[in-house]
């Protein structure tokens, strides 16, 4: 029995999600196993426990009091006190207690490599322990919930998997995950909140574990001794989105985003949660330097995506934002015709493979933040042609990159979905920005009875609806960079068209951010938000204070003089390498750029595609170093920026290959650079580095340093 | 057509609520009316006002684009800015946008005084003038949505009327509740979190309005122009409990709280919300000295209620928090015969009515925490003769106070709740201290295929059991003290016997609360929980270091040094008049009393009813006074409280009658007296004062002042 009951459960590791309607008489004799099962004494009541292939990481699970718990060690010390695990449903019998583990102890070894088409890495190593852990309850019908626990050397990964019996037939509605998470309330942490109108842009919050009340994830602690840990999740499809909710102070449940109807998931057996990931690292860059969420989600689906292109682009963007063009046709409208060409003009001068035009369609005249049927997503505004533009910008080897403006209203969108993707993919358009511009919980869709419906960002149903997007955009070789999206959960594995997304404050906040991104914005970011995934953050604006430009038109007043990006010019360059993204921006006008072409080079010459990517130095919320090697030039590039206070690093080049010489193009801060008081002074300089060279980079109040390394 | 409009709306705001199923054949002459109204222009777009009898608070009621908002001046200034309202349905078309105002503009005026049977004052004038605002959707099926305004000199109430139309026919599932509150950014703040494990209680927490994400009601901010608003509930009745969460940094939504099933309201047209309500004052004491909550309730429903009885009380109970017995069987069993009558004794010979016994009851000695069916409410430990003590109390002139600790199983409690108040009525008890120990949204009920469900301590269904418990209870002539209950609406005055209610962080916390409640701590719970009603609170702790003793067992450690009352002894003499209450508890242990019989001779002498109450002085956070007439004796107690900054308050007694002559004994802080390095020192002094004299009040660091006047 003990062998059938393994094999049983392997079984269902290795069903595909999608397969559900072939299952229908596997759920008979899945019934008779479980039921079988209950005939027996527990197989191992008591603790089961699977460590990471370095040692260092152990979960323990348990089903002592008949809770389902897990413990986290990390070298041989509990670093997570025990937590809860579980299920509860609407109409069918839970997970909760009363609950004997049964099944296999085994644990299972997993290495393997896989290859990136592009990524801040090629090469991904995919190297874990695996136990799978079922927990049958004692009492009521007969069902089963594994629990699968993926272990890594940083970090690991679990999620629910439930076994179809008839106590789990027909519809299920989770209306609780039971999941906790045991951080202690002295760990420092940063976070933002999860339950504001804002979706995810928000400054972040720091502050001790014991003030979180309730969190998005990625959300990044660090433990009196230390240790980092920072909880997020991995392939969330057909689930809602979790967020932390402090259950006590410093102990977190996952709080599961609830649908409209007030329902968090409907599923049906059999079904696997998402993965629950839990990164352990003793330093912060460690965290930075671990793949356990794109190694949580499942390999390619869409086959050939050598038409999924990573570059760089500029648009008609920023200046809408510093309110010197309009996105409505009124006179200053951004997206004209001739406006496009002189974007088109300066990419293909400067190497940039994409236009971003926003504007370009009917909509935006009307009161469209409250009104997304206002949106046209086929028909351009007059003075914007867009066949002539497709063309125009092919024969000068650019692209345009598209833009699907929502405001949330998803029934709108998806009505006229696939007419918009049709125009695009016959134009040219290989990218295409979407927008949720939308309060939290106000994406609208419409029920059946035809009633106006409200949903979340990360509603089971918004989650849903960027899956059909993005396979929309597939089948016309479009990618997607969603704004205002669902959190990244690393799905870019599965779907490599879902290339980048915003999700957090971006540049744009310091155009009209009232206060705008501060200082350390950077040196969180990178240990929170960047964890889940790329980020379309838009970096590169060297004209550091627009505001002090008069208006334009007297109905277009500027923001006040601290709207502005809150860094030097040379931590602008640094943001090209600090934060990843496959799709990056050089967000500012041409003119702009114009004025500091010697600067603007580094921008030009960065890559935004990576044969390997390091995170070297760094402390949350303070500082951060990575190194990345061009996937295509095999040359290395450095970005470290810090916080307003300045620090001066010593980086190692031991990333470089040994025995070459470089030559190290440094874009760094002058002498008396600040970011308020002085933000343009910047030194470019050459010097000759190897693999046994330090670099001595001296960043000052919220400054940078960009290092292009050219081998000689 | 006009006043067929005006009689319609009227009618349905003379409906009793309860009266739903007597309106099956209004429900058509309602919906003919309601399709009548859709064939005529709006009788009234844009603006209707309604102003308070005084004129200072006027609101603002309109449809402009759409929205129905309302807007609040105070002596003619804005001070709450547009605010949405509006209700959201699963199945139903719901009431958000594309609204019109319909109906009559008519203000009407109501002026009347009631009479509490028992409560901080016996004459309640009710004095508001009413306007009733009728709005339709343009689009839809024909529905019409009433909100009730009522504007009375200390604040205003509203509340939603859902009219019976065929497009609100059946079930309706309330999925939002869209009313909003727009405070300001910048206005303080004064919350509890309201989405987290422990209920109700949690040191508050002091900021600005803008990093407020979600807040328990009542919530207290002061706007920058001095103004205080408090923003709470009245008559929360077979509805879920509304807490605030940030929309955007300063404004506020409604948030109900969802039941198990996700939904928030499972109601049926015609109905009514409870009252939202809006308390002004220009300063903090104003906030006290209003009656809205009470007024926006039904009067009482009982009939004769001369058998709820205010009174004073002592217990085995404080005993149990410093860890000197123990609630279960085991060797120090608190509730035991020999101790009972120790406590009836003291209780009689000291002029207390009541005597609760807590731990009598089987059910204490496994982890009752967590399962809460293991409570047996109608067998008492065998070292526990409940009828002897029963009749050996009442021979006495006392009673004893009933327990019923349910730890959250609902469920468990409702099946046995009706012989367990037969048993209390036959042993002479007339009040009961009911307990849901148990985190939140961890009250346990089974629903109709026996799956066990967790509800919220504020959800409909925790709304509805606490009703079923105080009718229950009325039938036994017996009174209802909820501990970790809903928040308090005002139902008092429809259900006299629900005297009174924990509901925040009582004086337990200080015995093993870590930290305890903090010095601020009464200052701030007197402008924000005690708004909402009695709060038994239990004061009255005369060993202020109860830790300091060695432990009564090796097992039984008790907290460290910090866990004490942070308060001198005059400011615990001062919680009798500070806190109100109808049953007011006399905490501490007989002995302890015994050792301080003059400081003692004030909780003997202090009223728990009374004949009118007047807060004098004071801000929020710092300190408190307020003056007391004994419904009883007619003599005036007054009590003042501070936090650790030491004050000196000049208080003119013009509260007292014009003309007599008073002997006012004084328990006041010593000169050197501070609530950490000398809490005891206390001094006790007559002095001769009229209605033109002034008390100079010294109050030490966490200090207070208690005086009872007795006239010559």
């Amino acid at each position: 029995m003990r062998d059938r009951e393994c094999k049983y459960l392997q079984d269902f590791a290795e069903e595909p999600a999608g397969e559900r309607e072939m299952l229908g008489s596997w759920m008979k004799l899945a019934a008779a196993l479980v039921l079988g099962l209950t005939a027996f004494g527990p197989l191992h009541a008591g603790t089961l426990e699977v460590s990471s292939p370095d040692g260092n990481i152990t979960v323990a699970v348990s089903d002592e009091g008949g809770h389902a718990t897990y413990t986290v060690s990390y070298g041989g010390e509990v670093v997570m006190e025990p937590a809860r695990l579980g299920l509860l449903f609407a109409d069918h019998h839970g997970f909760e207690d009363g609950l004997e583990i049964r099944g296999t102890a085994d644990v299972t070894t997993t290495d393997e490599t896989w290859e990136q088409p592009w990524g801040e890495r090629r090469l991904v190593r995919n190297h874990y322990n695996e136990l799978r852990v079922g927990f049958i309850p004692k009492e009521g019908p007969a069902r089963a919930m594994v629990v699968a626990f993926r272990v890594f050397d940083t970090g690991l990964g679990f999620r629910y998997e439930l076994l179809p019996t008839e106590a789990l037939a027909g519809d299920i509605r989770i209306t609780d995950e039971l999941t906790q998470f045991s951080i202690g309330g002295d760990a420092d942490a940063w976070w933002t909140p999860s339950r504001q109108f804002n979706r995810y842009e928000y400054i972040y919050r720091t502050g001790k574990a014991a003030v979180v009340d309730d969190a998005h994830t990625p959300v990044t602690f660090r433990q009196p001794n230390g240790l980092h840990i920072s909880i997020h999740e991995a392939a969330l499809v057909d689930y809602s989105g979790m967020s932390l909710l402090a259950l006590r102070p410093g102990s977190f449940e996952a709080e599961l985003r609830a649908g409209s109807d007030g329902i968090k998931v409907h599923t049906k057996a059999p079904f696997k949660s998402p993965w629950r990931t839990i990164q352990i690292a003793p330093d912060a860059p460690g965290l930075i330097n671990s793949d356990i969420i794109l190694n949580l989600n499942e390999p390619n689906k869409l086959g050939d995506v050598s038409w999924v292109e990573p570059g760089k682009y500029v648009g008609i963007w920023w200046a809408m934002h510093i309110r010197e063009r309009t996105w409505g046709n009124d006179g200053i409208h951004g997206a004209t015709t001739e406006e496009t060409k002189r974007y088109i003009d300066f990419a293909a001068e400067h190497g940039f493979s994409g236009v971003l035009v926003e504007g370009w369609n009917i909509g935006w005249d009307g009161d469209w933040f409250n009104n997304g049927e206002l949106f046209n997503f086929t028909q351009a505004y007059p003075d914007f042609d867009i066949e002539e533009l497709g063309a125009y910008a092919l024969s000068k080897g650019v692209r345009l990159i598209g833009h699907h403006e929502t405001s949330g209203n998803i029934a709108n969108y998806e009505a006229q979905m696939e007419d918009a993707f049709d125009l695009y993919e016959r134009v040219g358009v290989r990218q295409v920005k979407t927008g949720y511009v939308a309060d939290a919980g106000d994406l609208v869709r419409y029920d059946d009875d035809g009633v106006k419906q409200y949903e979340w960002h990360d509603s089971q149903f918004q989650v849903g609806h960027h899956l059909r997007v993005v396979e929309a955009a597939a089948k016309r070789k479009i990618s997607i960079n969603a704004h205002e999206p669902v959190k990244d959960t690393g799905l870019r594995r599965t779907y490599p068209n879902w290339m980048t997304r915003e999700g957090a404050r971006g540049m744009e906040f310091n155009a009209w951010g009232t206060p705008p991104n501060p200082p350390e914005h950077i040196s969180i970011l990178a240990y929170t938000r960047m964890l889940s995934g790329p980020m379309d953050f838009t970096p590169g604006i060297f004209n550091l204070r627009p505001n002090e430009k008069p208006p334009v038109r007297e109905d277009m007043q500027r923001g006040d003089a601290s709207n502005r990006p809150q860094t030097t010019l040379a931590k602008q360059l640094a943001l090209y390498v600090v934060l990843y993204s496959p799709l990056q921006m050089a967000a500012d006008l041409p003119e702009h750029y114009e004025e500091r072409m010697d600067a603007f080079q580094f921008i030009k010459d960065v890559e935004a595609d990576w044969e390997d990517s390091i995170a070297l130095q760094g402390e949350v919320g303070e500082y951060v170093a990575i190194a990345r090697q061009g996937r295509e030039s095999k040359e290395w590039f450095l970005g470290a920026v810090t916080d307003a206070t300045p620090r001066e690093l010593l980086i190692p080049l031991d990333f470089l290959e040994e025995g070459k010489s470089y030559t190290a193009q440094i874009y760094r801060d002058g002498a008396n650079a600040h970011w308020d008081t002085n933000p343009y002074d910047y030194v470019i300089e050459e010097m000759q580095v190897t693999s046994a060279s330090k670099l001595d980079a001296a960043l000052a109040s919220s400054g940078g340093i960009a290092v292009r390394f050219v081998p000689n």
